[in-house]
């Protein structure tokens, strides 16, 4: 028997979907999803995705270090937003983060009712094949977009996973079959590719090439984060 | 100056996007607009489009013929749904038309504010684009979609009026980035592209691929219907 791989490319939409029946991976490439697997892969014990800026805030004096991003930048008061970078200092390890962005984190609170709720990216694209590729339930890739729009890497993301799993699968879902043909057709440089998305014209003004640069690398890490009582550890 | 070309790929994201300055050109490639196009350049005088199956019913008594289509099937009491086959009969020649359909007429009911709405199809894709070649204002592709979602060939027909119209213009939208993409891989074969399409395979159960083959191709016909007083007229 043939399994669904459904694409979601708005959080807008995801009611389109039923959740109640299978496996979410929720991703928002630049940078929120990226950013949690290279977090959680470099020592960092769990993650916390919150809606707000001041329930990161709060989240302090449980013992968390707080980070929250809005527009592509770090809210003041905060010591780092959603760079992958800052995820992976040495003074990260063994702590716990309270993050808030402004697309990623609201996605993920959207599915949180689903029974298996992935984070995926590029960076661990492989795993998250490998770790789908062994089991049988239908799946669906929830793009976090931009304010609630379509974006380009998210979607490209969602068509790597569509093209990675196809074979007795059928998506039989026009945003899977779309996502995974523009996959097929830009995968040799995902980078040049993501030049054309109005999200690098915004973030490359504020001086952030290199996170983006970083975040369309395929296969960085080997760890399949997972929403557990409401955090994403391994 | 170069202008905006936007797509909406979702009636369901369409306040994402300022209608207050531009050309709107609403697609359902299969059927609605398809349909609409082929009844105003074979002599139909008027198409009303109508949000509810009793609205159309109910304007027989000012001399529309009434049509409706819902789920891909022509409602019963109705003389004909969304074929564009249908309105292309002898006996429609001369004729005011009242039409609700799926998804067609109820996108066009959501950009009605906007100055200029057209009406698109890969049937008079050539026309419009000759239309909005000689305006300089900007342009959003409205796809009518299934229910909200996504769909292959609205989205093909977004891509093919993006590419159609690149130049100095910059779309810097991802949505219109992807779409013309895909159009340009797909514009070779574009029916054998629809048959991976979720509505393809609702729509072929039905026996109407006569009807999708039809759809497909490209400048069938020169018009370009717009939206006057509600109702789309050339």
């Amino acid at each position: 028997m043939s399994r669904k791989v459904e694409v979601c490319l708005s959080p807008r939409l995801v009611d389109r979907f039923d959740i109640s029946n299978r496996i979410v991976v929720v991703t928002d490439v630049l940078r929120a999803t990226s950013a949690m697997v290279a977090g959680l892969a470099n020592g960092v014990t769990a993650i916390r995705p919150v809606e707000t800026v001041e329930a990161s805030a709060e989240l302090r004096a449980q013992g968390y270090l707080a980070a929250a991003e809005r527009e592509g930048q770090v809210v003041a008061g905060f010591d780092f937003g959603n760079s992958p970078y800052a995820f992976m200092k040495p003074e990260v390890n063994g702590q716990k983060i309270a993050l808030t962005t402004t697309n990623g984190t609201r996605a993920i609170a959207l599915v949180a009712a689903a029974p298996l709720v992935l984070i995926g990216a590029f960076v661990n694209l492989g795993a998250i094949l490998n770790f789908l590729a062994h089991r049988n339930e239908d799946v669906l890739v929830l793009c976090s977009g931009w304010k609630d729009n379509f974006n380009l890497e998210d979607s490209l993301f969602a068509g790597a996973i569509v093209a990675g799993l196809r074979g007795p699968e059928v998506s039989n879902c026009d945003a899977g079959v779309a996502t995974a043909l523009l996959y097929e057709q830009l995968k040799g440089d995902l980078f040049g590719a993501i030049q054309q998305s109005s999200h690098y014209q915004r973030l490359a003004k504020m001086g952030i090439e290199e996170d983006i640069r970083f975040c369309m690398q395929r296969d960085v890490f080997s760890v399949v984060p997972m929403l557990r009582a409401g955090e994403i550890v391994l």
